[in-house]
């Protein structure tokens, strides 16, 4: 992927059949351990589980932006994003992600962030 | 904009020119408005600050999913998502975030998520 001036890319990630669609701790181990793949430093994180099955939403914030997670497990979907900035690897933080949650499918359409000039960049 | 089922769409904002670039809590108080036009609901809040003219990293969590900004005031951008699911109105969330940043441009990037057999929608 094209390396860019700052601020970044942003990945959009539809999971579909991935693990831990009810476990925030796992997730948030999956995150942390996509942040730290990308050599990205955690700020903050937050989790909540949703009652009687109703899934997760979550964020870590980063130094270089956010990596959020919501599920829904009554679809067998998790809808991911990553966004980071400067010199951050936004794509092993995505493998990671899909090394920890194991998908049957993954959709990524990636965005360029603060290209005054430069049009967004469908799903390579 | 098309009305999908769940989960629903997903807005990239890059602003150029907008105000509180500095102002966490100012920023904190657009988002929450954003939310509130949307009639979602408000989970959590956290924002840092980072020092020197740093700028402002942020995210609410909702129980429609997040609201997030990250600003660079040394490009006079800043970068803001929304993902809503449900019957939450995402676009007036967007149109809050406009009244409240008044950024000099805004370019909206759209991404209906979730949506297995449906291709990703680009910038209107």
């Amino acid at each position: 992927m094209t390396s860019l001036p700052v601020p970044g890319w942003h990945l959009l990630l539809d999971m579909y059949g991935a693990k831990h669609l009810q476990d925030a701790a796992a997730l948030e181990l999956a995150m942390r351990a996509a942040a730290n793949a990308a050599g990205a430093r955690v700020l903050s994180a937050q989790l909540h589980d949703f009652p009687e099955g109703g899934g997760v939403t979550g964020v870590l914030l980063l130094a270089e932006s956010h990596i959020s997670v919501h599920t829904w497990p009554e679809l067998n979907f998790a809808a991911l994003d990553i966004f980071m900035c400067g010199s951050a690897d936004i794509e092993a933080a995505a493998r990671a992600l899909e090394t920890a949650l194991a998908p049957a499918s993954c959709r990524v359409t990636r965005t360029a962030r603060g290209q005054r000039n430069q049009a967004s960049q469908p799903a390579l």
